[in-house]
């Protein structure tokens, strides 16, 4: 058995393809008699037949289909949602779709296709683009000329909506957290660090509050890798191998931070009495770590909410958008000072 | 600026719609002039169009969709994906289907419209349902003629392919090893428990079990309400409070026993002297936890892999493939002969 199309419904109702098209979009250019009408209504509940969204989207130019596009950090891996933040923005982003009579198709990179050709041929009505910095890329989507929402994402093209948090500040907030409860050796571990995007923004507020504390950013503190719980284990064992250990680490996702714990732990090396520990993101993950993990807290599904709200209201005067953070403090950091 | 469509492509050639469509989909039946093939395909290229898929699902009846539907467990709901597990499953079957030239179209439930409703409306080329337990909408996905994998979903249309693991064996497991560690009082935790479906099945293995070891399941004992981080810790506080505690734990989920684990922490109560814990999934929640939460390991990514497989095969005999399951020894068990 197949589907019953268009053609289907036409043969049973005894007209043309067009009329029943006419119908089910109701094109009011065309007059038709009441009777044929209810000849096709009939037909099509008869059989069952459901408008085919593809037949809509040609007649529409609309497929009230929304694409959120997430390149993977490192090419070929899986495990994109592995990291708690993309599920929470998922969840966020595919509910408010939903119940505004949209879908979400959600993409990696890495297909041999680029995001704007994924966007052209799905005819997306918007696209969401998380943690992008191409401008190649932007530039083929800023052609497409549909609405794209820049989430955590930094490039140069302009006339895209933006929702970010302030990425130097967290960076900034973090550290200076740790240098205010006394520690003075304080690492960065981190993602691959391009010359923007969120790793190198966060470095930047490590940075400034280093300096403002009188200390220079040393090259063997800065860990730049891969965002995932597996390489935040490496990390742990290797912060535990070191003979001059850092005391304090600013790691730029929890899920990072998470597994630095289980890897430090691992080689007995305690958090907070040992090494003290800040994450990003506030995910749930720094709630199930034991000692609990202090973190600079970003509302991740608010940001799926308002990305998809974005391209809902078709609004086209790019709006840019940054979403507070705070400091959640929980049990991953000790405070030098009760030891002087 | 519109994005260049079938019709501008048309009229730039100087030739009909018909014309430009058959030259795109390469149609046999139609005897074209390799120069008016040409003009089609000179127009194609200056105006940059690129075929929508949406075109080209009207045309061949297959549009490389494939769906994943998530039903919410509790109606409203917006984080369906703050359970790692259909992050991991979600993250292998995309990479899987973009490889083969498809996308992924996600949709929660609750929309107001049934499954098959959104199957055919986006002429989805198949359906991969996971975890649902819902008669009805089976035999609406049955009768849309379409592949449909039901993953960890029970129910009793026939003709689908199905993914799961032995549920039941994996409640048994968990609990006999608890039972076979000296602990004689235990508590299953979990979701929702229906007629059938995953919560059901398990706790069919846990009574198994105890009855195995002469114990009768106490009601007071058989924990039934959210799959949640958050409903875990409530879990958690509510056991610390009992006068009498069980002192083992069968948690149907990863996220749920983490939650427990905490809840249990802030209340004072410790995992494993005080009470022991066993999990389900090895999710990396279950390694992020302290102690280390002891689980029945599956391997949700290949799940997710072999759903997509399933589906781009096109192959039309109902597969059932039942998934192993092991236990991962960790430490949130403690063993009561030990301590005899």
């Amino acid at each position: 058995m197949k589907r019953p199309g268009l053609k289907d419904v036409a043969e049973k109702a005894g007209v043309s393809i067009a009329t029943v098209s006419y119908v089910i979009n109701n094109t009011p250019s065309q007059s038709l008699s009441p009777e044929t009408i209810k000849r096709v209504n009939d037909a099509i509940k008869e059989l069952g037949y459901i408008p085919n969204q593809a037949a809509r989207t040609l007649a529409n130019n609309k497929s009230n289909l929304l694409g959120v596009l997430i390149p993977q950090t490192e090419s070929g891996k899986e495990f994109m949602f592995s990291n708690p933040f993309y599920g929470d923005f998922m969840s966020a982003a595919e509910y408010t779709a939903r119940k505004s009579g949209y879908h979400i198709l959600i993409s990696g990179a890495d297909s041999g296709q680029t995001y704007a050709e994924v966007a052209r041929t799905r005819g997306l009505d918007g696209v969401i683009v998380v943690g992008m910095n191409d401008d190649e890329e932007c530039r083929q989507l800023k052609a497409l000329n549909i609405p794209v929402v820049l989430v955590d994402s930094y490039c140069e093209a302009s006339g895209f909506h933006s929702i970010c948090v302030d990425d130097k500040q967290g960076g900034y907030m973090a550290t200076k957290y740790l240098l205010e409860k006394g520690l003075r050796k304080i690492a960065y571990v981190t993602g691959q660090i391009n010359d923007k995007g969120v790793n190198f923004l966060r470095c930047q507020g490590y940075e400034k509050a280093l300096e403002e504390f009188g200390l220079s950013p040393e090259k063997s503190l800065l860990l730049a890798g891969e965002v995932s719980f597996e390489h935040g284990c490496k990390m742990g064992e290797y912060l535990a191998g070191l003979t001059e250990r850092p005391d304090g680490v600013f790691v730029s996702a929890d899920i990072l931070a998470v597994g630095l714990c289980v890897g430090l732990r691992e080689k007995g090396v305690r958090v907070p009495e040992d090494i003290s520990i800040i994450g990003f993101d506030d995910s749930l993950l720094s709630r199930a770590c034991d000692p609990p993990l202090t973190t600079i807290h970003q509302d991740v599904a608010d940001k799926g909410t308002e990305a998809v709200k974005l391209l809902i209201n078709e609004d086209r005067t790019p709006k840019n958008k940054v979403f507070p953070l705070t400091l959640v403090e929980r049990g991953s950091v000790r405070d030098n000072h009760s030891f002087d």
